[in-house]
C-alpha cells in the first residue's frame, strides 16, 4: 500500500503540499494540485483515515442543537442520534436552544475551537451568518444555502395526506392550524400541501397560520376559528403537541374529538417504543432521519469540501383516536 | 486580601504544603496541617476559586447518564439539568445508557481522563465498583454508599399518598403494579409506602412487583392480576408510562378507566410546560431535583472531599383523568 511519501516522491513536491491537496486545504498552486492528483491516481493511494483520526485534533463529540429536549419528538430524535453516534465512538453534547440565537452560536463557536467536531441542528433563529459552507453542520427541517446539507421529511406530501385522510374520514369543512417560525423552514410545506390538496378537491379551507410561538394563545385561536366558521369538522395541526392543545381547547368549547371535530397531527410522537400518544398523525421516520443526519455529518467532518446532501424521507399516516374510522 | 504565599510565610511551610492542605490532598504531616489551618484562620485566607478554575484541567462539561432520554420524565429532567448548567457555563454530555453498565462505565472513565468534570446519573446497572467516594458523581433515585451524594423524591410518602387517594376516590380493592431494578433503588419505596398505607387501612392489596423490564409482558401481567382477583378497582403504577400501558391492557380486557378501574401513576409527566399527560399521578418536583443535583455536583467538583449530601424532595398528588372525583 502506497503512502503520502510515495505520492510526494512521484509528484516531485513536498510532503506538506501532498497533505494540503489531500486534505483540501487552499493555497496550493494549480500545477502542483495536478501533479499530486496524477500521482495519487497512478499509485492508487488511499488516505488512511484511521491514522488521520489519531493525528487530527478531534474531540469525537457532536453537538445536537434543538429547541427543547422536553418535546417527545425531539427526545426520540436525540435518542436515535446518540445511539448512532455511540456505535461510531462519538459522544453527544446536548443544547436546548429555546430558539436563542446566542446559545446556538456558542455551539457553532465550539466547532471552530475544536471542542466539538460538528453539529446537527434543528434551529429556529437567525444564525445564517454563522452557518458557512465549510462548517460541519447538518440542518434538520431547514434550508440555509446551496452549500448546507439538510435532512427533512416529505412535509408537502404529509400535508396532502392529512387533507386526503380527513376527507376520507368524512370531514366536510377543513382547517389548518399552526404557527410558522420567524426564519422559514420546511414545516411550512405541511401548510402548503394541505391547502393545495383541499382546494383541488373543492373543499373550503379555514387557515390559522400565525407567527410562533402560539402556546399561550391556542384557546383564543381555536375560538376565533369556530366563531368564524362553526362548521369546521376536520383540522390538520402542524404537529402533535399542537394537536393536543387544540383538542383541550375544543373540549373547553364543548366539542368532542373525533365525534364533532377530527384532528390529524404531524410527527408521530411515541412516548416509548411501545407507547404512542394515540393521536392520528403523519408519522416522520425519526430513526432514519437521525441516521441520515449522522452519516452526512460524518462525511462532512472527514471532508470539509463535501458537497451539499439533501435527504427528504417518506412519511406515512398513522391512525389514532382523533379521527373516525369504519 | 491575603494570598497562599502569605499563609506559607506565616505557617513557615512551603507553598506546596499550603496548596496540598487547602486542596485536601493527602500526604501532609499532621503538624503541618495544623500550622497551615492556624495561619488560614488568622489571615482570613479565602481560596480564589476563579483563579483556581483557570488553572486546573477543567472541561466545563458534565455527563448526564439516564436510561433513555426518550422517556418524557427523563427528557424534562435533562432539560432542567441543561438549563441549570448553562447558567453556570457548563455543557451537558448526554448518555442514554439503556441500563448497559459498560456504557455507564465509559462516562465514568471520562471523568478520570478530565474529559468531563462530573456525572449526574440515573443508573440501573452494577457500577458500584466504579462509583468511589472521590468521584464527582451525584446519583438520582439510587443509594450507593455513605459517601455518594444523591437526590430523590419522597418515594415512600408518594406510595402512601397514592393509596390514600385511591381509597378516597372509592376504590375498595387495591393493587400495586410495577417492576424493580436488578440493583435496588429508591423507587421500590413507592411499593413499600403503598402497601404499608393500604394494610394499615384494612384494605386487601394485590401485588404485581416483578423484575424489570416488563414492557413486553404488561398485558399478561394485567390479565394475571384480574384472573386472580377480578374485583381490583384501584391500581398504583410505579410510573406514568407503566400506567399508560396498564390502561391500554385494561381496555383490551374490556375494562374502562376510571369507571371500572382507577389508576394513579408516579412522575407527573408533562409533554411541554402547558401540556400534561392527563393521568392522575404523584408528581415529582423535577425542576428542584435537577437544580439540587447540579448544585451538589458542583460543590463536589470544587472540593473532592465534600461529604455526602442527600436531598429528598416533596411530592404531590395531581388529579388527572384516571381517577374519579366528585
Amino acid at each position: 500500500m502506497s503512502t503520502m511519501k510515495d505520492v510526494a516522491k512521484l509528484a516531485k513536491v513536498s510532503l506538506g503540499t501532498v497533505s494540503r491537496v489531500i486534505n483540501h486545504i487552499d493555497g496550493v498552486k494549480a500545477a502542483s494540485v495536478d501533479k499530486v492528483q496524477a500521482a495519487v491516481a497512478k499509485l492508487g493511494y488511499v488516505r488512511n483515515d484511521y491514522a488521520r483520526g489519531l493525528k487530527i485534533n478531534s474531540s469525537q463529540t457532536i453537538a445536537l442543537i434543538l429547541p427543547t429536549i422536553w418535546n417527545p419528538f425531539f427526545a426520540e430524535f436525540a435518542y436515535c442520534v446518540e445511539r448512532e453516534l455511540y456505535h461510531l465512538h462519538y459522544k453527544l453534547l446536548l443544547c436546548n436552544s429555546e430558539a436563542d440565537a446566542s446559545k446556538e452560536y456558542e455551539y457553532i463557536k465550539m466547532v471552530t475551537q475544536n471542542k466539538v467536531d460538528g453539529i446537527i441542528g434543528i434551529t429556529y433563529s437567525e444564525i445564517d451568518q454563522y452557518v458557512s459552507s465549510k462548517l460541519p453542520f447538518v440542518s434538520v427541517d431547514r434550508y440555509f444555502t446551496e452549500q448546507v446539507s439538510y435532512v427533512s421529511s416529505e412535509n408537502f406530501k404529509g400535508g396532502q395526506i392529512a387533507a386526503a385522510e380527513l376527507i376520507k374520514a368524512g370531514a366536510k369543512h377543513l382547517a389548518y392550524f399552526g404557527s410558522y417560525a420567524a426564519y422559514k423552514n420546511e414545516t411550512t410545506k405541511r401548510h402548503d400541501g394541505f391547502l393545495e390538496y383541499a382546494k383541488n378537491h373543492c373543499q373550503d379551507v379555514n387557515d390559522i397560520f400565525v407567527p410562533a410561538p402560539i402556546d399561550h394563545s391556542i384557546d383564543s385561536l381555536v375560538n376565533q376559528l369556530f366563531d368564524k366558521d362553526p362548521r369546521v369538522d376536520g383540522i390538520f395541526c402542524v404537529n402533535d403537541t399542537t394537536l393536543i392543545e387544540v383538542e383541550q381547547a375544543l373540549n373547553k368549547r364543548g366539542l368532542s374529538v373525533p365525534q364533532d371535530v377530527q384532528l390529524i397531527g404531524y410527527d408521530g410522537i411515541m412516548l416509548t417504543e411501545d407507547v404512542s400518544l394515540s393521536v392520528s398523525t403523519i408519522a416522520q421516520p425519526i430513526t432514519k432521519m437521525a441516521k441520515a443526519a449522522v452519516e452526512i455529518l460524518l462525511r462532512k467532518i472527514k471532508d470539509p469540501l463535501h458537497k451539499q446532501e439533501i435527504q427528504i424521507l417518506p412519511v406515512s399516516f398513522r391512525t389514532g383516536l382523533t379521527t373516525r374510522h369504519s
